[in-house]
């Protein structure tokens, strides 16, 4: 879609400068941008991409200094971004196709107006599928599981027996929701399984990426709450209840019966240990490994996990470790001899 | 089911303290627990919790000391818990279907008595399915595997060509068995792709969770010995060998060529390097990497991995490297003033 | 296949030491191997195996010294040995089924000659399969996705719209390429979806484990350079482009808009934090974190990686800081004392 540099200010609520007439037909990053794309500068440690960015225009922030280019100043200058993204490119399109011949639909089943189910997916019985939700092909969902409106299963997801998916959730393929949890009690040499019989309740707006897995409860749910985003690859115990809004990243693991609380963010492949508490607004940096309940508003790094602030010192001393060594044993040596000479 | 706490402490050879009479239908943790509902205590830790539980009765051990709580007390409260809860909630209930028409299973197939297909399940040519085993939809089986008696293969699992599974295997969705191990010969600058020619072996009573990827042996097979029990998302490397009634948690990697004993316990996110033993009763803490082999019992963390009594001392002293370097210098400096004082 | 020592030395461009008439039949390692076998030593690590192996023929290296057996020499032993196998065993052999009827194939689909379409499998509008690719059960290709020639799908196969695949590319079971990449702009306490308008790009010769997942990217593609071979349950992030000839073992994560040299080497586990760059033939051991930009031909270890031989040294030394902090307190005891006492 074709806009113009004044539409696309208008369209964010920033304010231009420079030739405002020109039309944009793309989006594009600083490096990759060619004539005609919008671009954007939302961190500052790429503001010397923009002298040879041949895009024909960037958003920016109010404050940033750039001259000699076509600009879209405004406050949130990514948030910006988003929405010419949204505006230029849109989002996927997908085809109505109705409730596929192909597909497997039980009778029970109750799904809603404008709801598309592709071939080789298998709804089975009592599952309730609100309006406009969407699923793909080879997807399976269990006995009694609901599912809202507006929601977008990608191919080849499973949702197993009696969970509970909000709206506007998107699933991305291979992930599976509501796997038995990891629950045995070893008796005699044999680990017994415990039965699972909690479920998964996933909130509103909350997007999952690909070949996750999220266990089902023992003995109530496992809760992802509303408006949070995973990436791919992300393992979720039994019993766990992540927080609202919470963000996490590829290969993160939280073991079971984790507490999380709002807007926390969680880096790749950072582990969590079972039964523990993370306060709100918690952040934790890449292959962390957290161990201890967590308070608000503290960012942790580093395996166990300590504030970051002291991981940045510490962790990189470890390289230093020989050198300590050499140090200590020749200060030792120094000391015993001065005190050998001296006594 | 309803059960009075009498027919509980019966069903699991436990004693009863208190009102006997009680009517139970549910199960819950201590937190959860509503009036009607059993509990247990089998950890220690979470004892403090009894005293704001509103379940009925909770399943102690024999020592504890609690007061003015119906109680049924066992030798093992978790494993009485577990048969407590199988009384009352039961095992996942699987209606049986037959062979769906809407499956495809080849000619030369051989498929036992009470089993069921799934729809837009494949069974290809010369495979052979045990008596009782289910498996769900969109799962393929590949050519020759064999699956043994009363096995679950939920939705969208994919189990390659030659492969044997035993009696009493469950396999949670997505996951993957006997894809081609992980060999090439670099010659030339080309990687050539060695044919994996090995299979996976998994015995009887193994129950794998979602999304796990077993490689199939070059030469040779993949074993996952009887009775062993991963969590998601694990990764198990061509011609390793897991001992009998190991339990892996989320996310293990263990590379090839590897052989644990029996009784193991890998914890998340843990990685194994290739071509080293593991001995019987070994313990590894989440997120270790173990670098060499292991003998019996021994319990490790760290990355390397170390004794964990050595790492929980050594790990958390991480953190005051930057102290350790700043003492270090004090003291040099101290040392080296004080000489060039008296010299 | 049966072959001659004398044979199998041709085929590989080898001499051979012994008994060239003997009569071989299949292929093992030192360990497995029985009368009738043909094994190989390609790391001296394993030449003490020679003396019990029960091999009749063993590849080697051109300086090895073995007695008392017979022997094929060779340059490259490995690469030797890889022939061997692939001319006694084959690769895995894949029987002709043209498109099933039980496939899903869209009227817009271009399918080229002697492609295999298998029962369940998804072929959306407008994509494009060259000749000879096969593509198994339970399989979705999106709208406008491009396959080359010869390439094998395993089942269970995720392959989003707008994709390219190259020729003689190899995708196991249950991998997802092409979801979307992980890009929200955090505004007024929601996380707003960017569109990713990227794609994935992977080139010819690819080879890609089982339960993978490859984001496609924001804007821009994604792309897995020519020859790569990755393992299983690997996270490749959006806008990231692996180099030609990378090998990834299982459970490597890469953040997006990486970008990685040719001939590179991720050890399983490792993590690659997102907008750095990494050299030629890099190696990175496992378990490590990268958390800075690579030169060509640098071996790192360690989170955060440093220098192989740097890492050596320095995190075996973690396990002796309890031991550091004893000696640096009573050294500074001495000091103290001695000072104290001397002046």
């Amino acid at each position: 879609m074709e806009k113009t540099v004044q539409q696309l200010a208008e369209h964010v609520g920033g304010v231009v400068e420079g030739d405002s007439s020109q039309v944009i037909t793309g989006a594009a990053t600083l490096t990759d941008a060619e004539a005609g794309d919008v671009s954007f500068l939302a961190n500052l440690k790429y503001e010397k991409q923009i002298a040879e960015s041949k895009a024909s225009v960037i958003v920016v922030g109010e404050d940033v200094e750039v001259t000699g280019r076509t600009l879209i100043r405004c406050r949130d200058p990514y948030y910006a971004f988003m929405q010419i993204v949204v505006l230029i490119h849109g989002h996927r399109e997908h085809r109505p196709i109705g409730v596929s011949a192909r597909a497997s639909v039980a009778e029970s089943a109750t799904i809603g107006e404008n709801v598309d189910i592709h071939d080789f997916t298998c709804i089975s019985e009592n599952v309730e599928i609100g309006a406009g939700t969407r699923i793909y092909p080879n997807c399976t969902v269990g006995p009694g599981t609901t599912i809202g409106k507006d929601c977008i299963i990608y191919p080849n997801v499973t949702i197993y027996d009696g969970c509970t998916i909000g709206d506007r959730v998107t699933i991305h393929s291979g992930t599976v929701v509501g796997q038995d949890g990891f629950g045995y009690a070893t008796h005699g040499g044999v680990h017994h399984k415990i039965p699972q019989i909690g479920a998964v309740v996933i909130e509103d707006d909350v997007e999952i990426g690909a070949n996750c897995a999220i266990d089902r409860g023992t003995l109530g749910d496992t809760v992802i709450g509303k408006g949070c985003k995973f990436s791919n690859l992300i393992a979720i115990g039994h019993n766990t209840k992540i927080g609202p809004h919470n963000l996490l990243v590829a290969q993160v693991g939280i073991a079971g019966s984790v507490e999380t609380g709002k807007y926390c963010v969680f880096g790749g492949q950072v582990g969590v240990v079972g039964h523990i508490k993370i306060g709100d607004q918690v952040t934790i940096a890449a292959k962390s490994g957290v161990t201890n309940s967590v308070e608000d508003g503290e960012t942790l790094a580093g395996s166990p996990a300590m504030p970051l602030t002291l991981a940045k010192r510490s962790l990189t001393l470890i390289k230093d470790l020989p050198d300590f060594r050499k140090k200590l044993r020749e200060l030792d040596k120094t000391v015993r001899n001065f005190i050998k000479g001296k006594s």
